[in-house]
């Protein structure tokens, strides 16, 4: 299916404005609309459209809105265009069905969702870029009464985009996201939570597990709200299934019943074997290299300019920082076969490494 | 307080191998005993001990076993020696009350505990190093009979080894990490725990955030166990308002109470900023840089080595793998004022960033 444009693209924020650069960089003509003069401005500068939106016929209109904001403009403009419709927003199932009641069936045939996995934690304009898709997962979510040539259309943004499309049902994506990224951000949320209630002198004993486990709730809570509030039937389970973990926790805490901790902790190791790795791959076992790094510019530099010359690929990396001194830690994440060998050529070059 | 030796570390698997490695470096006598014969030849080879445990008249004890058997072996260590007891547990309440159990009062004035924070997640004398500590938090932990020599000693240890002693209670130390490292290991588990239960198809939808969230949840479930089941108390009390939030979460999404599911949001922003940041200081704003890396040795180190000519400070960094490309976003973290330089110098040197 060619995209051959033109696409009028709703929405100049972080989302809509990514598309419309990406459109662009494919010499794809686009018009955009937004109810905000001002991020209509700031899109255009960038080069995100060469066409007046008034005026155009387009082939495909991209909603890139707030979730609340969804259904009203999905509808709008499948009455009001013969285009192809498609949209941006986390959630699939809640927007549909009231996208359903707006419009007429032959109209929402032409309709089907998207979910492109990036961005999220950015917002407006200003943070766009043509490259915020590349390689990133994008979800195309086509309901029952879906025609063949709107989902082979949206499949088609997706590459345009530089994405890559993995089809779902709209029950099965937000069944997907409830478990991968909506429960994950409120249970961060629940966690973090906790510090803020905490004696500040408590927190002095926080280590990089923390920060890692909370450092999802700090997005925009405005935008997860409706996130949240989207996609309610299948978080509702999930919190429920984890009521249920709590409520064994405390019983078991209770008694001393250390198998059902242990049963608990073992599903959660499973869990983090099963989360899909580099490129698709299975996470595999790696080996986690340490190494001390004088906090100063130019330090990292040499640190990975050793770990080149080394040739050995680091498939992660974290920042550990001091609390007390003036470096950091930096942790390297290695195939496990190249973990002794890397640590060794460190200590060679005269760098403080462990395990 | 001197800490002139010799010391005898009861113990050698990361922990204890590490502390003895550290008091080796700075010059002091170290005795080493474990049930593991393995261990204790391992330990020795990396240089860990320099005199038989036999005949040793320790100045100072440091019990490094798993949380099951602490109270016992520093009883005995408080019975059969004269010296300084302390330990690197990481919990300090229940092993306290059960010590208290066995030994004389006069007996538990000189033990002292302690909790170094570091090294939970990996395990055995094979990982163990010198610089384990080196600029880590060090819980020292009297109870109200402590005598003050034995503070001294043990706060002058931590420091030997390169850490930061910090004093708290034993129960405020508990209650400490309870916040800052069970329940967050916990909820780690419960997150994970749903991925286990995932179809393997919802699992593409993964990105960056869940990774982070459920990392520490991959850590050794035996050892975990006996932590959480050691710091009852403080544990059950979060818990407890972790099953309130679940609660009011589920009654929210049922009825549509969006306030209430912002006020949980907004309680966890709160919370991602009262973590202390790097030295200690508050985490502050920091601005995101995103750069597209090939994903190949070599490419990372000059990503660096411009980083280092360009002479901003890299405050935190992360590698998010494309799941389907040749290719990695880094996401460099660096002060507000840096962003713009940053982004802009890589540009000019031909990275693909983003905000």
């Amino acid at each position: 299916m060619a995209l051959e444009g033109p696409v009028l693209v709703v929405g100049a924020g972080l989302l809509g404005t990514s598309i419309a650069l990406a459109l662009r960089r494919a010499g794809i003509d686009v018009a955009l609309r937004d109810v905000s003069e001002g991020n209509l401005r700031i899109a255009a500068g960038l080069g995100a459209t060469n066409l007046a939106a008034v005026d155009v016929r387009p082939q495909l209109v991209v909603v890139a809105v707030p979730p609340d904001h969804l259904a009203p403009v999905i509808a709008e403009a499948l009455t009001g265009t013969e285009a192809v419709v498609t949209d941006v927003g986390s959630v699939k199932g809640a927007p549909l069905e009231e996208t359903r009641r707006l419009v007429a069936a032959e109209q929402l045939a032409r309709y089907v969702g998207g979910h492109p996995m990036a961005g999220s934690e950015r917002s407006g304009p200003y943070a766009a870029t043509e490259a915020l898709f590349d390689g990133r997962p994008w979800a195309v979510t086509p309901h029952g009464t879906a025609i063949g040539h709107s989902v082979e259309m949206v499949t088609t943004l997706a590459r345009v985009c530089g994405a890559t499309p993995v089809t779902f049902t709209p029950e099965e994506h937000d069944a997907a996201v409830a478990r991968t990224s909506h429960l994950p951000h409120l249970l961060a949320a629940l966690v973090a939570g906790r510090l803020h209630d905490a004696p500040p002198a408590h927190l002095a004993l926080s280590g990089q597990g923390v920060r890692d486990v909370t450092r999802i709730a700090g997005g925009d809570p405005a935008l997860w709200q409706q996130i949240i509030a989207a996609n309610t039937t299948a978080l509702s389970a999930l919190l429920r299934d984890v009521r249920e973990d709590v409520d064994t926790l405390l019983q078991a805490l209770a008694t001393g019943d250390r198998a059902s901790i242990g049963r608990v902790l073992d599903r959660g190791v499973q869990g983090t074997i099963v989360i899909p790795g580099k490129h698709g791959g299975p996470t595999g076992q790696m080996a986690t290299v340490f190494v001390a790094v004088p906090d100063h510019p130019g330090e990292l530099a040499r640190l990975f300019a050793d770990v080149g010359e080394i040739g050995v690929n680091i498939e992660d990396l974290h920042i550990d920082h001091d609390p007390a001194r003036a470096y950091g830690l930096v942790e390297l994440s290695v195939a496990t076969a190249s973990g002794d060998q890397l640590r060794g050529s460190l200590e060679d070059r005269g760098w403080t490494t462990h395990r």
